[in-house]
């Protein structure tokens, strides 16, 4: 759309706005590459923390929080994996959902864990080193086959898992493909070593949204996972996985003052609506706490949130730009893009929906915790 | 205390730690300095943002949002200053909180916010910039009696303020002391220009938690604001404003999984749970995303929190340490202090309150939004 919605006007700002269009096209689009590359696709509701937004996949769901897995299966949804290690500390809860009717999975690396889950009777993957990017265990790791054959002895081994946090340090298809396929090597390889060793090995998941989205060939793996594809960012559009056009999320900011001498206004969206995440800062174009668009959404050339204090922010052009500052009198309602999707929507307790069908906006509550 | 809380192993993790007595000395030791100082202490509510810390400081209080004022004066506050430049779309609450009986005043720093407010029959106080951190005018300003003049002849002329923000980037007790100066020194003369074009100006508003704590001489200065110094954290610690010691906040988590040939341990509190804020990244010492305890909360030598994702904390001993890794087996239970106080509760709903009288803990709740 090239105009603003009307109802911006009645918002209360910062406000977290959410264009369902570009939400939708996102959805599609990975839904579609995960049917042609023949696996299921299990999105991460880390990112958007939402029910309404969890009604418009369907299917099998991942979550980073049991708080996530609760409200999701009170929600409806069944088929959930919890993919951040298990402490035994949280089994109860686990359990719980168990009971109720959920078919929680959880992921481990360590016999410490694998222990706790087997007393608890509760079903895991084995996560897999694919890149050392964080947890997990390299494929070729003696522990992987003890791990496996002590959850496989407690019929509760459901396969492997592995996320290629990496990805998203390097910059093109090219390279995320790469990625993608040292995903899938890894697991595969681990899968292959599990079921070498007798073990059974159903599920083989893979993905974070750049691997997803270049992967090529997902031979022997199952399931993708992927989450902030939903909104996309500053950040994913800054190593070319999306367009800056495909980014639904914005914070919406009034212009509150100007310091004009030193080419400063000043915004209502300060950290605490945009969150502190500098992604951008590594990245070839450094976009700031975000980058300045008009209430429709367009870009205002070389405008960028430049600083942050809590509930300020500082903008001003790029440096080195050559645009002129545009004139934003007080009162001016902008759209920021932000740097990083999961962060910005983290710190608000509702999206603003301006919905696919130029209706009325709607409001959709999120939730945080754990 | 030498010994954990017991009820910390009844917690979800991670969990946003509050130790009232630390809390409560931090209070009195400001409260002390402005009472030496002559000026009423008007503490800032922006990063506690609950309504039990509020009720221990009573008096007159800052906020940095109308959600902030709302709660507050909800809560039984009635003398409430809203510290972020006020766009004109917000007047209708700032009126409504007014209509409530709630004496709310805003800032400003322009004509256009200055005849709106005039406009709106709301009481201001005009931003002064002592230190080029971001909003206000200087003291030499024309436009400052032209305001003036505006809000005196509506009958709304409340006085001056400022902000040092730029005091949080010196370190030790004479540079803060300069920056409590050079903020006296600019709301005194612009105060004094106001009284020279014959406009009354009682309010004369300075501080941040830096200059609060060090300023020497207030002569001219009416009151004082501050508002992490409750809390205090690692920025503040770097900068020489408090001890280590003094940090009031804290996060709970717990270890689960461990990469041990790089030396790292994995916790449950990632950058969702502590926020983005790297502030010590600039300092003499990076804290990383937060310096770890144990569960009792006695540091445990050179070990940083040097990653976060969502979820996962990296932990690993800080670089060029000579320090042994501990052994901390999955489930330990660990207290991360944060590098900034506002940011990490900001992530959290809720406060478990380690009570200065060693009896149980208790919850408060806290909130955020605008």
């Amino acid at each position: 759309m090239t105009t603003a919605h009307p109802a911006l006007d009645g918002l209360t700002t910062p406000a977290l706005l959410l264009d369902e269009a570009r939400m939708i096209r996102n959805i599609d689009r990975l839904a579609a590459q995960a049917q042609t590359l023949g696996v299921t696709l299990r999105p991460h509701l880390k990112t958007a923390k939402s029910t309404e937004i969890a009604r418009r996949l369907g299917g099998p769901i991942t979550v980073s929080t049991l708080a996530e897995a609760e409200v999701f299966h009170a929600a409806g949804h069944t088929d959930i994996l919890y993919a951040v290690g298990i402490a035994p500390r949280k089994l109860p809860r686990v359990q719980a959902l168990r009971a109720a009717g959920c078919d929680l999975t959880v992921i481990l690396d360590s016999l410490a864990q694998a222990r706790a889950v087997a007393e608890a009777g509760v079903p895991a993957l084995i996560e897999i080193d694919s890149d050392g990017h964080r947890g997990g265990l390299v494929p070729d790791d003696p522990l992987l086959i003890r791990i496996g054959k002590l959850l496989q002895d407690a019929g509760l081994l459901r396969g492997v898992l592995t996320h290629a946090g990496e990805s998203y340090g390097v910059s093109g298809r090219e390279a995320h493909a790469g990625f993608a396929e040292m995903e899938r090597r890894a697991t595969v390889r681990a899968a292959e070593a599990l079921r070498g060793a007798g073990l059974t090995c159903a599920v083989v998941s893979t993905g974070s949204t750049p691997t997803a989205h270049a992967a090529r060939d997902l031979s022997g793996v199952t399931e993708l996972r992927a989450g902030v594809y939903m909104f996309f960012d500053l950040v994913m559009a800054g190593i070319g996985v999306c367009a800056r056009d495909d980014i639904a999320l914005s914070v919406l900011t009034t212009v509150i003052g100007h310091q004009r001498s030193k080419g400063w206004l000043m915004i209502d969206a300060g950290w605490m609506a945009m969150s502190r995440d500098r992604g951008t800062a590594a990245q070839a174009v450094d976009q700031g706490y975000g980058l300045v668009c008009d209430a429709a959404g367009r870009e205002v050339p070389d405008l960028i949130v430049a600083g942050a204090n809590q509930e300020h922010g500082i903008v001003s052009l790029r440096p080195g730009s050559k645009a002129e500052m545009p004139d934003l009198p007080v009162g001016t309602l902008l759209r920021i893009l932000p740097n990083h999707a999961c962060a910005t929507a983290a710190q608000h307790a509702r999206y603003h929906v301006i919905p696919a069908d130029g209706g009325p906006m709607a409001t959709w509550p999120r939730f945080g915790g754990w």
